[in-house]
């Protein structure tokens, strides 16, 4: 066993997701969609089988699919992208990120992130023997209507070795969407310090207005220092298919680009074509995507409120952070553990999101999916009521 | 960019694929079909798209493959494998190789790697600070039919810091299969000296009498130290899918596992479906696939032979290395490089397959793939025939 691997467990998505089925509970834990794709996406990905779009896509991706994420990047954020030297086309945005800290990180650097964060962060930093420095997001205060940054707290951990940042809008778990003020104030903190921007933005279509997905590579501070990871897994509620990709300047594409040939090389090239097809569907789709998120996101709020779980409103992605801290259990994984064995609903606990210094901060809360249908959204709110 | 990267070109297969498009070549280089895979495979993966097996398949695996790649192994090799404990489905060979590299190799670790070498052992090795040791395979002459290793020189090889040693049967670009007896001998090394082995296999299906596959983990000496690599692509003319996976004992798995989770977490779930139909053809679907195989290779040896290229029969694999030394080029590169560009064929120069110390052991050579349709095979030896 080589070390980088010998502190890591299964994710907490596997154990959950096992929990749940072992114990026939309501899965409101890994976030992935009870419901299909659209068929005509699913139609796309037959008729380039059928046709013969079997042999290996080129490194960098299909140029079909890489000019479709150039479409789609223009179409939403007006953002230009050149498909021949600025995309590269992933197995997920898991291979992304780990593509861009491969391509990005030294040994010895350090890297900046956010908790609570998503688990391959942490693990993807300890493969290149990187070093992670945390800041944690706060929770809403009086002062703070949403999940908010401490500048100071910021500023203190960019030093010498700060080589990039990782940045997560829609943010999972807290369903933080970052403003453009935001993002205006920590692309200047990275521009000053040298420091490039790893933007993680699966959720860039499931946000809940007011709240609008900024997309940071589209601030000047920004444009020449970012990496953006996204995926059609959750937009297309397809995400079994493990189609990512990456949008960069041409040098930081490169530098991705060398990572991956010898990642995974190419990604499975008839849902590259199909992809292509998604991206293209009319804005009405993605619009439709959003209004029926926001009638789940209502659905369990209300649910996790009747069962005695306050939780604020998430602003973008498919998951809501409820308040267990008066439910009498230890800490959020006795609490998780006890509803999924017990109460039959499978939930994450966030604290396996934060470095052991600040794990407190995760354990008074639970973190539940809504990316379910109503019947099931209906059952786990049942079941939660009953249990607690 | 990382320094682990900076070295990086594009990989060799890109830049030839790129070339032969670009000049109109029969692409003789890359190794992939330009013939399509079977319709029931191809309909099984409809079948499981249509049905929704859409969302994220297990990290390790659909049990459903797990278990078709265990039958498989004991169908073919009499091998015993516990689909849950000793199997990771990954996305395809080259992630595979990459995971288990992550998983058993720490930095400052030496591996094993016999030359010419598939360039992303190297690289990979390369990503977590390792430090490759270079053992040519020496070209067939009076004494040896095959191509041959030096056990002296293999040896030397092993040092205190030797933990992997990487074996590719059948051999790409050589074609040699290595015999029980070869393995058992490596075996014994290996055990000796404490060393783990990774066995790309991918070529395991196309491999032609007398010479017989035998896959190292099923002799006693290495079933307790080796990692064995496989992929659906080559076996079932599918490269653009890429589902590989690895078959290893327990403890090694569990190491493979914790890298591949956040690799790429999990496989595109459909094609996951369509491979465990896959494995399940009958045994005269791969004997088939040998003998069309083999008819292909008699054609290009032809090919190669009647323009003034002779080449020795391949055991195993779709590739020929022809001898180009007196064809008055200074190396292989400035050859394959004249050939794609005036000869209208392309073919890969494998000295970059070999260290730069190693380097001239390639430069008397080019490879060629056979994996053509009879048409495009012919319209290539017409080409070299015409252009050499
Ligand atoms: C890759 S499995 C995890 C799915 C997910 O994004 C989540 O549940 O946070
Ligand atoms: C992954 S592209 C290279 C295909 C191949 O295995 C080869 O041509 O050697």
């Amino acid at each position: 066993l080589a070390s980088r691997v010998s502190g890591f467990g299964t994710t907490v998505f596997s154990e959950f997701s096992a929990l749940a089925v072992k114990h026939g509970a309501v899965n409101l834990g890994q976030g992935f969609p009870d419901f299909d794709g659209p068929e005509e996406v699913k139609e796309a990905a037959w008729r380039a089988i059928r046709e013969g779009t079997n042999q290996y896509a080129p490194s960098m991706g299909a140029r079909e699919l890489r000019v479709a994420i150039a479409e789609h990047a223009a179409r939403f954020y007006g953002q230009q992208v050149d498909p021949d030297t600025m995309v590269t086309v992933t197995s997920g945005a898991t291979e992304a990120l780990l593509d861009a800290i491969l391509g990005l990180v030294d040994p010895g650097d350090e890297v900046i992130v956010f908790e609570p964060f998503y688990d391959s962060y942490v693990a993807n930093i300890a493969f290149v023997g990187a070093t992670p420095r945390y800041v944690p997001l706060r929770p809403p205060d009086a002062q703070h209507p949403t999940w908010w940054l401490d500048w100071a707290e910021l500023e203190a951990a960019f030093s010498p070795r700060t080589r990039l940042l990782i940045l997560n809008t829609p943010h999972n778990p807290t369903g933080k969407v970052f403003t453009r003020e935001e993002l205006e104030r920590l692309g200047t903190l990275c521009e000053r310090h040298g420091v490039k921007v790893l933007s993680d933005e699966v959720y860039e279509h499931i946000v809940f207005a007011p709240a609008r997905h900024v997309r940071p590579s589209t601030l000047p501070v920004l444009a020449d220092r970012t990496v953006t990871v996204s995926s059609m897994g959750k937009t297309f509620s397809l995400t079994g298919w493990k189609i990512g990709w990456i949008i960069a300047p041409p040098p930081l594409r490169d530098a991705v680009q060398r990572a991956h040939q010898f990642v995974t090389f190419a990604t499975a090239a008839p849902f590259q074509s199909a992809t292509a097809a998604a991206l293209r569907m009319p804005d009405g789709y993605f619009q439709e995507l959003a209004v029926r998120y926001l009638a789940r996101r209502e659905k369990l709020l209300h649910g996790l409120r009747e069962a005695g779980l306050p939780a604020q409103a998430p602003e973008g992605s498919y998951f809501i952070l409820a308040d267990i801290s008066r439910q009498g259990f230890p800490d959020d994984v006795a609490f998780c553990r006890h509803l999924v064995t017990q109460g039959g609903v499978a939930a994450i606990p966030p604290s396996v999101f934060y470095s052991p210094e600040h794990r407190y901060l995760g354990q008074g809360f639970a973190r539940f999916a809504f990316c379910k249908t109503d019947g099931v959204l209906e059952e786990g709110a049942r079941r939660l009521k009953q249990g607690l």
